[in-house]
């Protein structure tokens, strides 16, 4: 194991954080707020522990892939840690597990709250809340491999770490270069969004914060309703840029390199777009009677469905409310998740489509029992360790799910609370239904309850192996 | 597709179940009661479909997996609305579907009822109910192996379909002699039950019925409140045997042929008695206050505990009315199942095995990616293709949970409602939570939803598989 190389990536971790909180000291500055003392302290101490360890580079920069898993699960860990301190210190949230499960759900973009008032909470503070959304979104080490001086060629071990999906594809043959794209692909969306709910009028602060909400979709917003109190021109800018996060970034990239064909033909993008459209339908037609139109039954429904498939989890409806068909529709749409390769969580449309294409390969098995079929996507072959790796995460995902709502259970909350509080945090959503649906919030549960969670929302953005290897005992062993 | 010898073997499960109604038809001969005649009716009815199948004995006699497979399906769907027709003829349950669904209960082992009454039933139909536990248990090709003129070498692939587990294991190196055997052991079980509670001092017709629902695991009861009102002995005898009825039952060939050693070593069983021991402590502790004392809390813990892992689905206490932890623990242990091999349902303990140890495999391949790692159950290897096909199975037993939550919420019902009866029939265990609990039944559902239930009580006993096949549009083209 090359410690020195993961402390030295730890480091930057650390350095690099220490730049993102710069803007939320700056907000705490524009409007004269004390907790930006809090943030500052948090600043020097990322400098105090992440300096020493970038200055000591490591002569062997080798990193295999398990390695890249350690080094991305530590990395989230510790990101977390550091970046819950401007709320413990400035004491807008005195518990420092609260304070830690806040600033998980940021990185891990889920947008699950243990905050009832959130109005009450200093303007920069509530910015870097909304900023770790946009950081985590795209991912941190996939960031740093576009600024770390490091030896070529084991970049890949790192991204595939920290990527959704089944499996990493290189927009172009060099890592780094890759990492630049997405990052420019990123940028470019979130200022779009930024300027055009400029144009409907929002207030700078609201289309900043809102946005690294949307591009990240993580869903905290900066009111106690979420996004229900803007206007409908913003709320629709909201619902088209959440589906357009959900998309996988490779597709943007063909578009922008003039391979627009190859784009709408992306098996994943057309079945993603296919579900939302489904469920639109469905749910607006199922609470049509509780809106006072067709169009704005549409509308709520077309927000929910694109905030929770996405998994940003924002809402401008109590869907708590809604027909059990509706809120069937929505619980699923939880596990359905967005796109790989895109800044969503849940299980991913691409994954679902392996899984799908397996049954299918099964039964062909049976009726063949000595033939061969493989398994494609956008018709070239899906390799084999590829379909072994996601029929494995699909069994470690429904292990952590059961285990998860047995240890909830402890707490005496009804079945609905617990099952959909692991959904929406494994699934980096945010809001469940009953006890944690969209108008409450994750204050009920207990300290151990929580610590459940924020495992939760971290394997879930994680994508569950890089933290099971923490805990293999393996990982750790010599050979 | 050997349509001709798929005809045959139909011929003779029709042949086969006027046989078996023949005991139903003396207990109405006893009891003098007029629900004989549609049994009678029944039993010509099959004999009129049966006869002329049976009679037509197809030259090429060659079953492939595929045939295999569809045979079985079919039998199951026929077998059931053959075996309704006493329900509906008598006037017993008037609606079709519902017979239908009664009897598929029955058969699958499922033990979920749309009667609200059981008492008011006339004691021949009763008989009947309980009987098709008994039949669906074991199943009732397996049994035809044992009786039916078949060319050999064909059996294994009818035995493989309708065996639950993720491979089957030939006792002996015949597969005729092994079905003997397995009907031995079933029957030896069956009449030490029998006796153990005759000796309690149970009536014959109560101690036949109950035994029949244990050793299938099924769970129908005689009476409404199920086992509640029989003696602490009874209840004592019955949970033991709901238990030894979910061991694979090649532990006991083992016992028999003297090597105890080896049974006590199968990884599976192990596993098994461990997780039924832990289920019970901590219910026993959650329950404690419950009760009169913690004996009592104990006992009915064990109770519902073997009743619920085993799939049997008897109840000697309302279940829903218990705390969320304990509530919660009963229905992880509803997908949990019993052990391959054995009369329950559920995704079975071997299959859970497997899927775990392919979890850690992955972690292995993560630290080794160039290693290999082979799974083994009972220090044996475990074939790819078993791998393959208990990986499919999960994906396919998601999609499928999944596809019925979402029918069902049309309903309207609650979210736990729709989703433990969904896991209650696919799992094949009977009661559900809420609205289906343990003092309610089905009757609720409409009839759509009855039939989704349906299919999903034959795919959880059948594994999916078969009933996949048949709406696989390749099964059904010449090649």
């Amino acid at each position: 194991m090359n410690y020195a190389m993961i402390f030295y990536i730890i480091g930057w971790i650390f350095g690099c954080e220490s730049v993102l909180l710069v803007p939320s000291l700056l907000t705490a500055v524009i409007y004269h707020e004390s907790a930006g003392i809090a943030i500052l302290i948090t600043i020097g101490l990322c400098l105090l522990f992440g300096l020493p360890l970038i200055l000591h580079k490591p002569a062997n920069q080798v990193i295999y892939v398990k390695e890249g898993f350690l080094t991305v699960a530590l990395s989230w860990i510790l990101l977390s840690m550091m970046g819950s301190l401007p709320f413990f210190l400035s004491g807008a949230i005195s518990n420092p597990i609260d304070a830690l499960f806040e600033t998980v759900s940021g990185f891990t973009t889920t947008g699950a709250s243990i905050l009832s008032d959130v109005e009450s909470m200093p303007r920069c503070l509530l910015f870097w809340r909304s900023f770790t959304h946009w950081i985590g979104g795209m991912g941190v080490l996939v960031f740093l491999l576009t600024v770390i001086p490091m030896a070529g060629g084991y970049h890949m071990n790192l991204m595939k770490a920290e990527s959704p999906g089944p499996s990493v594809e290189k927009l172009v043959p060099k890592v780094r270069t890759t990492a630049v794209l997405l990052y420019q692909i990123y940028v470019i969306l979130t200022v779009i969004q930024i300027v055009l709910l400029l144009l409907g009028g929002m207030p700078l602060f609201d289309a900043l914060t809102l946005t690294f909400g949307t591009a990240g979709t993580g869903g905290f917003g900066i009111l106690n309703d979420s996004i229900a109190s803007y206007s409908v021109y913003s709320q629709t800018v909201i619902t088209i840029f959440m589906i357009l996060f959900g998309v996988n970034f490779s597709v943007y990239f063909l578009i922008l390199t003039g391979r627009f064909r190859k784009a709408v033909l992306s098996e994943e993008l057309r079945w993603y777009l296919g579900i939302i459209a489904v469920s639109i339908l469905l749910i607006t037609f199922n609470i049509r009677n509780l809106y006072s139109g067709i169009g704005e039954a549409f509308r709520c429904a077309a927000f929910q469905v694109g905030s929770i498939i996405t998994t940003t989890g924002f809402s401008t409806a109590d869907f708590n409310l809604w027909p059990e068909l509706s809120r069937t529709i929505l619980v699923l749409l939880m596990f359905v998740g967005a796109c790989a390769g895109s800044t969503g969580g849940g299980i991913k449309v691409s994954r679902i489509l392996i899984l799908g294409k397996s049954i299918c390969r099964e039964l062909y098995l049976f009726l063949h029992p000595r033939g061969k079929k493989q398994i494609t996507m956008d018709k070239k072959a899906v390799e084999h360790s590829t379909i072994r790796t996601v029929q494995a995460f699909l069994a470690a995902y429904v292990l952590i799910f059961a285990v998860s709502v047995l240890l909830l259970s402890f707490e005496g909350f009804d079945s609905t609370t617990n099952f959909t509080a692991v959904a929406a945090t494994i699934n980096n959503i945010g809001p469940g239904l009953n006890l944690v649906g969209p108008a409450a919030n994750f204050s009920i549960y207990s300290t151990p309850a929580k610590l459940v969670l924020i495992f939760d929302m971290l394997t879930g953005r994680l994508e569950i192996f890089p933290l099971l290897l923490l805990f293999y005992p393996a990982t750790w062993k010599k050979f």
